[in-house]
């Protein structure tokens, strides 16, 4: 299958070097990195073994790509207004088949946004346990895990199986798993962390050994639970234990969110939070504390005013 | 009638001197002024003219109080725990009636844990609209307004009456109100207002101007008064534009809690948000995102460990 990257940075990058070490062909798309990866090649180092990707297929721009049969999509959501104009060359190939597209992004929402663009499009969540970051141009540096866990949205079963099998192929940890639970079990961490540790200006280890937000930490997981559940998400109560035993095993971290905030970059603040506390608002299972994160974080991005 | 001012600071200090002005014999409770004022008298900055006075009856120890007719509490409520052995000497003078004292704090649930102290007081709320500041030791500025509102808990009708006939002859507005409902209807602006310019670290003008916080002091307001409505207070949804639009004339404003935040005192969060919010839960109607935001003010709280 030959795969397509949009979106060449700390998860593109691994994924797509990965599977084009394992002699898949991929084409990847860029931006800021463009020139200097046509250059000098893509460099992946992992805790496995550094790697070097000389001469690979890349593009600044989505009309020049070929068909491909997969298309990682590895954006930020806050590029997500540009989706429609990015995907439709590579969709809308006259003799290629419609292609699998894979969403590795943040939230609750983007498959159904992405399937309104493209009705027809076959599409599944890309759901990433990965630490990764893209330290320099051309440059990704995986630090651990890697995991990536595929809920299918609206795809031929056997497409998934057989991108599952490329990943594994590819030394990529993949599993088939159920769309809504998956999304709804990684915004039981992504939802309170996410927006607390920016709300708060702290990190995840000094929110949990705080009592009250210790306590918030668990009634927003709660919340999240509860709005899940009624979306058909197959997730106990327990699991908030299992999230809190977790992260209090973890380094101290600072969310994606933080670092965009820290940063100065837009926040995920419409897939993390608008999104989700919308939906469980209409289904009657409402969520008013992750409402009210969702208000602070829409308040101090508009102070920030970032500038991408 | 003889008052005694526990806690002789910028609302102590207005009201206590304004009554000893009329020629009341007003006994006042000091503390770190208590050397000065002995020495210097007080002074009150008034917009309708200064006044100095000198040889007030100054103490740094109830025990030393004569029997007085009222008793007006003008603390902070974190001092709180030091209410019962300040009042003792003062409400058990064997020869002499048991005196009213005014709780002119912020918050729910002041004048129910002073009763469980001391179950035979004639309670009753001061609720007071001043801008009122201790600018130096012994010289107290009031800016504006000063009118001030009694909510009668467990006294004698009567002595209500009295109380506010003195007022009035002392130049200050005051009024006798429904105690439940003037205690709610100060939580509608407080609540929403004093913790998020702590949590959000902005002013009351910045947090309406953007269209996120302005809908979330709303919801902070409609969950006050469904609260307060549930407690047997008289306050219509409609008061929510009556708050707004008040506040979006005022001049911006940093709330006491602001100011206790950033001088790193103690902030009123249990009178202000802990007892309301448990009070309300056991009622049937919580106020989750309240909850969430004496969660959020504890943590901030836990980090900055005042001084005092």
């Amino acid at each position: 299958m030959k795969y397509a990257i949009i979106g060449t940075g700390a998860i593109g990058g691994y994924y797509g070097g990965m599977l084009a070490k394992a002699g898949n062909e991929v084409h990847f798309l860029l931006r800021s990195d463009y020139d200097y990866v046509t250059q000098h090649g893509l460099q992946v180092n992992t805790p496995s073994g550094n790697f070097h990707l000389d001469n690979i297929h890349a593009y600044n721009n989505t009309n020049e790509m070929p068909p491909c049969d997969v298309i990682l999509v590895c954006l930020k959501t806050t590029a997500n207004q540009h989706l429609k104009q990015l995907l439709q060359p590579l969709v809308s190939h006259p003799s290629a088949p419609t292609p699998l597209v894979i969403l590795i992004q943040n939230g609750i929402g983007v498959e159904q946004d992405v399937q309104t663009m493209f009705p027809d499009l076959q599409l599944a969540a890309g759901l990433a346990f990965i630490c990764s970051a893209k330290t320099k141009p051309g440059i990704v540096d995986h630090q651990d895990y890697g995991q990536i866990n595929i809920g299918n949205y609206s795809a031929d079963k056997h497409r998934i199986n057989d991108l599952v099998v490329d990943l594994n192929k590819a030394n990529i940890q993949a599993a088939e798993v159920d769309y809504t639970t998956a999304r709804w079990k990684k915004a039981v961490w992504n939802m309170p962390f996410n927006g607390l540790t920016v709300a708060l200006n702290t990190q995840t280890d000094i929110l949990l050994r705080t009592p009250s937000t210790r306590q918030l930490v668990r009634d927003l997981m709660y919340e999240v639970i509860t709005a899940g559940r009624a979306q058909g998400a197959d997730i106990s109560y327990d699991f908030i234990d299992t999230m809190i035993n977790m992260t209090d095993s973890m380094t101290p971290y600072s969310p994606s969110m933080k670092l965009d905030f820290d940063f100065h970059r837009p926040m995920e603040i419409n897939y993390i939070y608008t999104r989700p506390t919308d939906i469980a608002a209409q289904a009657g299972t409402p969520m008013p504390k992750l409402k009210m994160l969702e208000q602070q974080l829409l308040f101090l991005q508009s102070l920030h005013t970032p500038t991408s």
